[in-house]
């Protein structure tokens, strides 16, 4: 802790008799804004509220299932029972999974007030809390006769990752309904950790970062300052070749460079941007913007030079790292689901200190290309990888057939590796905390960063209470209708974000008068009295779009993007307008611009002659010798026809398909 | 042995007392060639004779000090002395490099007669010797207490593999040499092979094939069927999914499917190649049309769809695989040098079974842009990797520095894992075999299938002596004059190679005349008699080449070739032309056909001014906007001027660079 660090003044909780306030995720001390809690956001229905709908009807129970399946819960039962390591089962991080869900259920419970869930909950909580040590130690594969040590493998033991994740768990459970056993559990975890770990001269660290952020929350859920200087010792610990060495080299884990000195994220996609939220945690809360100022040039340079379209980064399935500037291959694109939530968390913590328009963007991007798509229409079934180009027709996998982490051409219903589903049911079910935040310039704005339907009940920093009613069918319409239900009589003033993509979005005020509104900012505070409206209006025509010459892998290709929504081609939208059925022999003609009609997103699309070639380079000594069409001249003429374009977002929710973000321009 | 198998006349060498010819790694018992030997062709200077030169002088002591160095050959001598597993150094296959160097050696030494050499060779081999058992079991990581026990671990131990090259150096020591000790040792290696897997109801085979065509070349070289037996089981136990699980799946190392039913190569290259390279040899020996059909269709289809430019293949990184159809990055290409190795191997072997000129192409292809491009200038500087595209100037590692694997910005004096440099040793001592070979249509033809300064004297099947002088400068120059120098009476009939990219070359024969011959076709048989030549003219002028628009990573992008070289765009070469010191800026202008001058080829490139945006991906909406110049517009004009293009096998010999060999179009 240092000196600059203060506790602002935050408002009581609106909805009732919870403990801490807001009952959000990621609440830090300081900064620009806090995020509204999961209690003063209720979504009703859209895109976004029937995801969430689907995430407790559907995925939770699911993952409850998958976690029985795969044992991985009852790994718990057999070390409460002393008859571990015999029939463990899963990789060192199994215990995680336990915990991510647990958490996406405390979140769940929060939003509803789920009973039957609530007594899930705390079942599966009973059989975690029997598992741990009388010292607070807590995991399933080290330190009983035949596992290794405790802390003996820091760099692939998970044990510090997964003490995280129930630290998490335990967050969520005390701030939507208070201390319980989870909580004590988690607790008591922290403790020994910090009693382990905290000693300043020690130089001990996790090889997957997770911890930090978890301790940071736990610090402020708590009130403990303990907490945060040990995810502060972690965070400062890195970069300083701590950890041993492994074949992926140092950066792989983030043990290349410290922190505070880094340019832009590299190695390990997941690790690189959970170390990121916490050090932006740890930067908030110790009042060290040196740190969170490292962070955001990081995040900078990564957006600029190594994300892609979609928001999806980590393009390497090696090392699941970031891979090099610009190397952002379409096909082999590892893009991997928990990377794009973890960008989610990062970009969040920086747009709540700062108030960026710029971070929300991320959010919104990787939200509904990332997030979004990771889950299946079903919502049973998961990418683990989310490639922006399918080349072959994959394989429908069995009802209970568990798939490798990275075999994603179809979503499967779970994952030997299943770091992906339980990481995106507690995003989900939490995900009202994104829509917005209070503070701002003068403190008491509201401000709405996502486009939902929702009512949103909360108090401005000067104690007011404000109630606004958000009507849209966004991401289909561009428009949101803001209403305030309840409002100060001077009006709470209120700011929209506009998307960086909204050339031309209009603000039409309570007055009537609309007025131009740039892209990629907040809105100007709009005051708005009880009974008075806002109209957010964004153009959401399709629109083209085309990359850096430095990204190699998709010269001359042209992508659609509509609103925040990437769009895709897809195999059995090209056999619907009577084309060859494959995304290979497509090309898009766009001196038409695609239009939207009856709903959907239509393209001209040409497919051509694929040639049959024993050696795919063509010379131009060859070209007047009759060999095989090879070669990119576009000369071959085919068949042409207006082809529906779908959201990335719901591809393969047909079956098993080819499918591509860039398409070839004709 | 089946009973089409027949073993054909051969003749005696012709060179000395050597007990078997012809002296070359891979003699096939039946087919359309016998290759020529290493003691039957002498190179004289020129590209690859003056590589071989290197090898011998520079390369050969620079590995011999590094197996001493890393502690591999060390490791035979704790075996002898009982003192292992303390001090063991390297990798599991740490004592396959000890036996491709010794392999090397052997050619080098049969090829030059070189007395230190041999001593050397002789010592190394007698530490080998004497870390054998009793029972003829060899390898320094397994048996001994402390120890895996022998054959534990079939999937990752390289026991077997590591066997392969023990016997692949004992086949070119008896071709080279005749019988000794390090003969003995590998008989008595593949004795104990052949006794513990033997048994046709075992299923067990090795996780890295190799020992495949190890066994069948000792079959060949000791007349003794057991081994060829031996080397066909485990040929056939392959892709019964006999091997246990791993997390790269069964296809990683060619377990999925039978080799006789696979329909392309897939999985880990070497792994996919060697094993192709030895269900050749089993088939060719015991005259399984089938599997030799299989192994020819698997590469047609590998060779149109997952093959570079270069002739590299394996293009990911991870799992060092194949990846999907024409899913081929140039920045992110894995593209093993070992590989490059394996795919010479598996089509020279094709080529000796059937004399088609399009295995010959793949082998000058990949010859002269993978394996030359993989030592460096100095001959003592490898890549193990060998991207088409070098985005970032790498860093240049010091004197004794060992690299990671797959870490090739630069050349490294020695890897970690280091399969390459001996490999390489290896197969430029003997690449004199892959001059040509004896035998065609009528059993007494000499087929050329390479151009290179050199005297072959050889014997055809009727047992005429033939003496031929090659006299060429290519790469640089495209004619090759052959005079004959001894024939008989009636002249030695002499087919050349015209590769596929010759369009246009010519023939001019003994009497003088010209007249076209055919890309990718061996000639027409010629008769030379003693004193006369005939000359091949090749156009060597540089041409522009692209992609298959499958190969969507180099779309809009266009690569130059001159007769077999790839050319690169280097940035030193940039710089001297007075632009910007990065390929990444570079545009060819291809209205302006590249030209030969001075001995170097010019092409007229421009350099853009390269965006600074923090998105890199830019919408229609956005371009009257005023944004930074993100899109392929190419509107933005730049400098330009005529710059060198290099070899691609030359790239990186100036120091750190960074390198295209796809460049984008104007």
């Amino acid at each position: 802790m240092t000196a600059e660090t203060r506790q602002p003044a935050r408002p009581e909780a609106v909805a009732g008799t919870r403990p801490m306030t807001p009952v959000a995720p990621a609440v830090p001390r300081t900064g620009a804004l806090r995020p509204l809690g999961v209690d003063e956001v209720r979504l009703e229905g859209g895109f976004w509220g029937s995801r969430q709908e689907l995430n407790r009807s559907t995925t939770i129970p699911h993952a409850e299932h998958w976690v029985e399946e795969m044992g991985w819960a009852p790994n718990f039962d057999r070390a409460a029972a002393g008859t571990l390591p015999d029939g463990r089962r899963g990789t060192e991080f199994a215990d995680s999974e336990v915990y991510k869900l647990l958490e996406g259920m405390a979140w769940e419970i929060g939003r509803t007030g789920d009973e039957a869930l609530d007594e899930r909950l705390r079942r599966l909580a009973a059989r975690v809390a029997a598992a741990q040590e009388d010292d607070g130690y807590l995991h399933t594969a080290f330190g009983r006769d035949g596992q290794p040590p405790r802390w003996s493998n820091l760099e692939w033991g998970h044990e510090l990752y997964c003490v995280g994740h129930l630290i998490q768990a335990g967050v969520a459970r005390l701030r939507t309904h208070g201390e319980d056993q989870l909580v004590r559990v988690a607790v008591a975890a922290a403790d020994h950790v910090s009693a382990e770990f905290g000693d300043p001269t020690d130089t001990r660290i996790g090889g997957h970062p997770e911890i930090e952020t978890a301790l940071a929350e736990l610090s402020r859920a708590t009130d403990e300052p303990r907490y945060l200087e040990l995810a502060r010792l972690f965070v400062e610990r890195r970069g300083r070749g701590y950890l041993g060495e492994i074949g992926f080299g140092p950066e792989y884990f983030q043990d290349d460079v410290p922190v505070r000195e880094a340019e832009v994220l590299r190695g390990h996609a997941v690790r690189a941007l959970y170390l990121a939220s916490g050090a932006v945690d740890v930067g908030v809360d110790t009042g060290d913007a040196e740190l969170i100022a490292a962070v955001a040039r990081q995040m900078g340079a990564t957006l600029a030079r190594r994300t892609y379209l979609t928001g999806a980064m980590g393009s390497q399935h090696d090392g699941e790292a970031f891979g090099g500037d610009f190397m952002l291959p379409p096909d082999r694109a590892y893009a991997e689901s928990c990377a794009g939530i973890a960008a989610v968390q990062t970009s969040h913590r920086l747009l709540l200190h700062d108030a960026d328009a710029r971070h929300a963007d991320v959010v919104e991007r990787t939200m509904y290309n990332v997030v979004a798509a990771a889950v299946g229409e079903d919502g049973a079934s998961f990418f683990y990888t989310n490639p922006l180009h399918q080349r072959t027709v994959g394989r429908m996998p069995a009802p209970e057939e568990v798939s490798p982490r990275a075999a994603s051409s179809v979503r499967a219903p779970w994952f030997a590796v299943s770091c992906c589903p339980t990481n995106l049911i507690r995003t989900i079910a939490s995900l009202g905390s994104l829509l917005g935040g209070v503070g701002g310039e003068d403190g008491h704005e509201v401000h709405l960063h996502q486009l939902m339907p929702a009512t949103v009940r909360t108090r401005l920093d000067d104690g007011e209470t404000v109630s606004l009613q958000l009507r849209t069918a966004y991401p289909d319409d561009g428009r949101m209708t803001v209403t305030a239900l309840e409002a100060p009589a001077d009006g709470a003033p209120v700011r929209l974000r506009v998307p960086s993509w909204a050339t031309g979005a209009r603000l039409v005020g309570p007055d009537g008068e609309a007025r131009a509104v740039p892209a990629g900012e907040m809105t100007e505070p709009m005051r708005l009295r009880a009974g008075e409206s806002m109209t957010l209006e964004l153009p959401v025509e399709p629109r083209l779009t085309r990359a850096d010459p430095r990204v190699d892998a998709v010269r001359g290709q042209v992508a659609v993007e509509q609103g925040p929504l990437v769009l895709a081609l897809e195999s059995p939208d090209l056999a619907a307008a009577g084309l060859a059925d494959d995304v290979a022999a497509a090309e898009l003609l766009t001196d038409r611009a695609p239009e939207r009609r009856d709903g959907r997103i239509w393209a001209t699309v040409r497919t051509r002659p694929l040639p049959e070639a024993a050696w795919p380079y063509r010379s131009t000594a060859d070209e007047d010798d009759g060999a095989a069409g090879v070669g990119g001249s576009g000369a071959t003429s085919g068949e042409q026809a207006e082809v529906a374009l779908i959201p990335y977002h719901a591809w393969a929710n047909r079956g098993p398909s080819t499918m591509r973000v860039w398409i070839p321009e004709a």
